[in-house]
């Protein structure tokens, strides 16, 4: 059984008020709506991914036989109502904003309109997707913004949480402007270009350091990246300066060495010396070992003669904000808008839209959140993407998700592309407060306790 | 294809050096240990947990004819050396800390002794399920120990990163003490208790709150646990009042209610003297948003009346401390021990135990690192798990590694089981010093590059 794929990978609670749903007919049309509450405090902006992973979710959706068995055991669920689950598809639609796209707190990512039982048990697994690759995309652009036409490749399988979470960390960091990755897996599903050197057990599994570079060189030719600090960095700078000679007459190319500790700043000056004095001078130098976007910029200001990056944990599990304040909420249902009012938590009802302006220099000036009937001055930001359950033709690829990207951080005000970035205005049209407020009359007369 | 089945789950630079290992005859017996090199500063102590899913993984490991097309397709792999993978199988030998272990830096918890190229290949996926699931299980125990006698539930699913990370961390969070978890699946792979509620979307649904109590109670009989505070927290709780004779009526019970915003102590007062007046006093109260640890020690302290607690992202993402800084290095190749020395980040070498000494009254008081032929006070920590490929006959259940995380929790010394803990005592045996400078001794002559 495939984890990702099973609608058991959800909250119970879903099933439960799917089940009460049925039980009672209610199963008019509702609207839901992700969005995120507040921005974690580092962190000026968002950027939206996951949804490719969303909308295949959506389409393959289905209850196997060995599902139901597993709800039959679970126990306390009508018959027909399991029974009923066979059958079970996703037939609504969706809306969101195209994957790449710069987003603020209250804007809806996407939007879920679907038979009330449909839309609430996606829940999970639509905030399981989109929260995570939301959350490594929008880490990963401040490491592209902090090293301006440097390579970053994601390193961080190892500590990312569990499999699927390096197999999208991958695909985000890519989405977000990272050149690759060193998951292998990566390239075959998502087509991410797959980049690998060698580590320090392989050194050290050899009893001569010139000999396992000379070892992995021959083995691997194409792709010669000498990992030098498994010992002393400088001395394992001038063991490839003595060893690149006698690969050369062999047609192998020394393309790159890599630091892995110690002041990556000095190294990097020290090994571009010995490198360009041994006659190496086309040999990069790539650096790595706990590196996230504020030692980026630091490495950046410094003028650090490294070519290029590999960010392991700190990108992986965005390790400073590792989760981000959102929800999936109601927003109408059978026609009317809903509201919640839990204190601190309360939401904007209603089917909503993103619109943006921007100055005359093309960046980003504001943005603000109408109901979707209103219209607001710039560009509207949330676009069709699945419609009665099938995706719509000619959604991004993720090239062209990347390219969209990059546009995106392009389109930055200066003040939010700093590490320590600036508010960015997002108003709430008054089409959206008056709906808010006759929701709230509605809700004001419900029966109390007494009647 | 299932992600975390695949072999191709790695670092490609591990199947660059398997290929390069190959290619030059290094295929003998290799030791890596998988340590922590030190805590993050909220944490006085990890527990071991994803033991079981690493056996399992090295137990299953073969490479498919799908992945070897894509090795084929990504290049530059000698055909003998894709060939030869297609008959691949782990056949080394595991020891390792039983999940539920307490563990601390420097200290292995798990040992792997195979051939070079096979040892190498696994260390991602060995790292990537040890390091996520101890991450989760050290960060439970902290909420365990800080909420005595009450019952914890993992609600996380929603900001797990991935499906992956969701289940272990509902199986890892059992582990450690939580009475079980809000993710379904998990009930089924694991046998983790699954709990469920409803969400706010379903009283919003309604026009009416009572009306969706009466419906959620009607339809899933069995487990009514009502969620008071979409719009007005006592409100809802004397609703609860109102509705619970109607429904005891049709001898439906109303087993608890769960609070989720505001003032979580202050509400659970008024809610339980709301209940009480009201007749209900057997309706347990549950909460839930955005717990962690500290705040679950405040109410513990102010001994609000709340029964038990729901807790999502702070477990699920270990958001003070999603990674740990551990590492799987080369202890010891072809009979002769090895050791990184790149700077801060040198390992001691050769293969370890790890053996622990209790106090008087039955307490953790220190624990040895040291050399496998050397002994120390105390009992060793370390057990076989795998020979030859193989599971050993009799490794703990879930339960039982759980009966022993409670155990290894109970023998804490109260320095450590405060959430700010003190330093505990680590000590290098002096064989494990006698053998690093053995293994300096035997790099230092190693010929420099003018040799």
């Amino acid at each position: 059984m495939s984890l990702a794929d099973s609608p058991l990978l959800t909250d119970l609670y879903q099933l439960n008020m799917m089940a009460a749903y049925r039980a009672h007919g209610m199963l008019d049309t509702a609207v839901f709506e992700l969005f995120v509450r507040k921005l974690p405090p580092s962190r000026g902006f968002l950027m939206a991914a996951g949804l490719e992973q969303v909308v295949q979710f959506l389409e393959d959706l289905r209850f196997t036989p060995d599902d139901l068995d597993i709800l039959r055991r679970i126990g306390g669920f009508p018959d027909t109502f399991i029974d009923d689950l066979a059958d079970f598809r996703f037939t609504g639609d969706v809306d969101a904003l195209p994957e790449g796209t710069v987003y603020f707190p209250d804007e809806p990512v996407i939007r879920v309109v679907a038979p009330l039982p449909q839309a609430q048990l996606v829940e999970t697994r639509i905030i399981n997707l989109i929260h995570f690759q939301s959350v490594v995309a929008s880490k990963a652009a401040r490491m592209v913004l902090a090293a301006p036409g440097k390579q970053l490749i994601d390193f961080g399988l190892r500590r990312a949480h569990g499999a699927e979470a390096g197999m999208l960390a991958a695909r985000a960091s890519y989405l977000a402007g990272f050149a690759g990755s060193a998951t292998t897996l990566a390239g075959a599903l998502y087509g991410v270009p797959v980049f690998g050197t060698m580590a320090h057990s392989f050194i050290q599994a050899h009893d001569d350091e010139t000999q396992a570079f000379e070892h992995f060189a021959r083995a691997r030719p194409a792709q010669v990246v000498l990992l030098i600090d498994t010992y002393d960095t400088e001395q394992g700078a001038r063991r490839v300066v003595t060893l690149a000679p006698r690969l050369a007459r062999d047609g192998i190319e020394v393309k790159g060495v890599r630091l892995d500790s110690g002041d990556l700043a000095a190294h990097a000056r020290a090994v571009r010396r010995i490198l360009d004095d041994g006659g190496l001078r086309s040999v990069r130098i790539l650096a790595s070992g706990g590196l996230d976007e504020t030692s980026l910029a630091e490495l950046t200001r410094d003028g650090a003669p490294i070519d290029g990056y590999g960010i392991g944990t700190s990108l992986t599990t965005s390790s400073d904000a590792p989760a981000l304040d959102c929800a999936y909420k109601l927003q109408e249902y059978a026609g009317l808008p809903r509201r919640k009012k839990s204190e601190g938590k309360a939401t904007w009802p209603g089917r909503k839209q993103v619109w943006r302006r921007r100055g005359p220099d093309g960046r980003f000036a504001g943005d603000t959140v109408a109901t979707l009937d209103d219209t607001a001055p710039g560009a509207p930001l949330l676009v069709p993407v699945m419609r009665a359950g099938r995706r719509l033709d000619g959604l991004p690829t993720l090239e062209a998700a990347r390219r969209h990207a990059a546009a995106q951080l392009a389109a930055l005000p200066p003040a939010l592309a700093r590490l320590e970035a600036a508010p960015y205005p997002v108003t709430i049209a008054e089409s959206l407060r008056r709906l808010a407020d006759s929701c709230d009359r509605r809700t004001a007369s419900m029966p109390g306790p007494l009647q």
